[in-house]
């Protein structure tokens, strides 16, 4: 009943983070109800992620700007400090940190976060690259922001990371908790108003 | 700051129902990490589309099983009764009433319904290959289902719908209304519960 190329097209889809395979399903027919271009687009579009490498700094997948060293646009662009660093999950994280305009520093990918509370060993190899640049050019960093994800898991890796880095920086800081800006006070969880109280200003 | 390959993965995926900008990053960050092989498979995933045709008679997009006269496997399945023809949106719902094992008739696919209420070109071309195929091959079909969505305009749709084939069939009737099985009757809407009413058996 529902044809190989299909089921091939679910099997790819729904393995993607947050696509089911009902989700997958709509997809593949939409697209092979739209026709030969608009697959061609899609095609394309995927293909064109073979393009990208990840930064030798920071690791993050995008376009080499500096070729001779292998570097992002952020981490070969001189107005940026390159003592400060901020360490996230992903490249989505990282965007969004850059939305604020806040921050000047560089960054260091550390990939997603396993459910497991442990640092995998790909994690580790790349605090370990960030220690030695550190090392070798810096002597230390000004500051390591540990910008992961305000969860259990986040909070685990951060304590993991802030050990590991302990003699990398000057200070290891970490993102402020409190209440989100336009959020609730009466309907702010507990842990969220606890550390809105402790980070009083 | 984001990568051209990454906003033309973004362009092209935010284009697709139900996957914002948002996710589409997500998405294309995440296979980006993932690296070749994975990208691969999904560009394969997505080109074998290219081999899907849309069936000569109910026009869902599928695998040809009878290559002499573009016939899906359902169209040309000795087993299943040609004239009663159940009208549906897409593949998905034709799968899911598929799924029921109440149904040994065959489709027609009408494509997705618009948000205008009128029947665009493309559904009443479908429409009127139904219509002659009924005149030449059955004289009249003996039921024709109208399962589109219960919706405002899935209704509107099946109005016109039925006023254009009133001629093709003995009896068009549409899927029944009322409470969905396992459902609440303290917190069902005003329609569905007078439909439960009116229905009543």
């Amino acid at each position: 009943m529902i044809p190989e190329h299909i089921k091939q097209f679910v099997d790819a889809f729904a393995r993607l983070p947050s696509i089911g395979p009902r989700q997958a399903a709509r997809l593949g027919y939409y697209l092979a109800n739209q026709g030969t271009s608009a697959i061609q687009d899609v095609v394309d579009a995927v293909a064109s992620l073979h393009h990208l490498t990840p930064c030798q700094r920071c690791f993050r997948v995008s376009h080499i700007a500096d070729k001779k060293q292998n570097l992002c646009d952020i981490c070969s662009h001189p107005g940026r400090n390159q003592k400060i660093v901020a360490i996230v999950e992903k490249e989505t994280d990282l965007l969004s940190l850059e939305h604020t305009k806040k921050f000047n520093g560089r960054y260091l990918l550390l990939g997603e976060i396993s459910r497991d509370g442990i640092l995998t060993s790909a994690q580790k190899l790349r605090l370990n690259h960030l220690k030695s640049f550190v090392k070798n050019e810096l002597g230390q960093a000004e500051e390591i922001i540990l910008a992961l994800a305000p969860t259990t898991y986040g909070d685990m890796d951060s304590s993991l990371i802030m050990d590991e880095l302990k003699n990398s920086a000057i200070v290891i800081t970490r993102l402020g908790r409190g209440l989100p800006t336009g959020g609730d006070i009466e309907f702010a969880d507990d842990e969220t108003l606890g550390s809105a109280l402790e980070q009083r200003r």
